[in-house]
């Protein structure tokens, strides 16, 4: 029985292995924001929705004082402390994800939308589909190289061509076709787009609305964001 | 003949692999800060020294303008415009890269020190060597950890944080023991440690004098950056 997310599977024996987990119990389904529980040694495959990946910063330049440890959150309650957290990008449907490396950052993975299935596996599982695991290495090279253009725009100095480039490479990785360009399925707080490009939720607020401006990005329906299908800029 | 890098390679097979490529003349040898030519398609790994990996932005969040595309060097001549480049870590020897996305950002590669070999292959070679292909994909699935753990300091949103968690990883990954720490092999100069974390030299220079005063780097030697071993900060 074919699945919404079909289309955008790119593992040839997934179906067999839709099945396996089933059989073996090693399918569950999160709600959004529902924190999903990894371990090291094990692999992960999003089988429906998306997964949202961040990490929780462990070092400050400010070490010695408990206070500056932690990024005051200035958009909430001015009293409590947070770590400071960052986005680091989705999971979608048939993509596999794995958090090995923590120090000295802590990897955690949510559901990013209602009714995310995510199946788990050991390495050694993957020994039953010899081809299937070769796709899964390429799954994670293509992010790594993925990953590697998102540090080329985080190292660009100035916010503003920070956000248009991480918009870019988010929307290039996970847009989907609409009216003259391509959307992102899911939506992304101001904060989260903010966490990811070490800016607040402040500025990029006020940036979206430069870029929106100069016809560089647009935002539709549930405030998902868009680019242009033209890379020309319209002139307003 | 065991080389100097010997101890560093994380590949059984790499003896076998290196007489192949010189049987086959895949390997040359660069000079410090000489370009290493790569293509999309191909598989490449460090025999020898360390390999630079550079992106050079293509967009801008301006881009109607020819010269506010490209951001102004202000530490050279302020008449030459030039494209933003970020440094983007360094492969080591015994591991591998390859170079696959390009658009919007354009990923180069360059010896990072004088007399760095370098060995090409088609991923076909590989079939030659299944054991090999499995320890290369673990390798990559090392670095695309590491890259995780780097975007997770580029959100933060302190330049000082972001400069001693670069610094950090870049030490865990590279760093050889030294004096009371660990120590970067290579050095770098601050341009480049700004163009990876979203910053200017000038930024850099100042900040790195405040982790130094806190005591939470040391360089030592060739300006070598060092971290020390205990993670309690010194006070002065």
């Amino acid at each position: 029985m074919p699945s919404e997310s079909e289309a955008s599977r790119p593992f040839l024996t997934w179906q067999r292995v839709i099945d396996w987990a089933q059989e073996h119990y090693r399918c569950r389904t999160f709600s959004k924001d529902e924190k999903i529980p990894v371990r090291p040694g094990l692999l992960y495959l999003v089988q429906r929705g998306s997964v949202r990946l961040v990490s929780i910063s462990q070092v400050s330049a400010t070490a010695s004082s408990t206070a500056s440890r932690f990024t005051r959150r200035r958009e909430s309650n001015p009293n409590v402390w947070t770590p400071e957290e960052a986005f680091l990008g989705f999971v979608g449907a048939g993509q596999p994800f794995e958090i090995v490396a923590q120090s000295p950052f802590t990897i955690q993975s949510y559901a990013h939308v209602d009714k995310t299935s995510v199946i788990w596996m050991y390495w050694h599982d993957l020994d039953n589909w010899p081809h299937f695991r070769r796709e899964v290495m390429d799954a994670f090279r293509y992010q790594h190289q993925r990953k590697l253009l998102w540090l080329s725009t985080l190292g660009q100095r100035r916010t503003i061509d920070r956000l248009l480039g991480f918009i870019t490479l988010l929307v290039e990785e996970h847009g989907e076709p609409c009216d003259n360009g391509y959307c992102l399925p899911w939506t992304l707080t101001h904060a989260q787009i903010g966490s990811a490009i070490g800016s607040t939720r402040v500025t990029v607020t006020r940036l979206m609305g430069k870029l929106r401006s100069r016809g560089l990005i647009r935002t539709q329906g549930d405030n998902l964001i868009c680019l242009p299908a033209s890379d020309a800029p319209k002139t307003e």
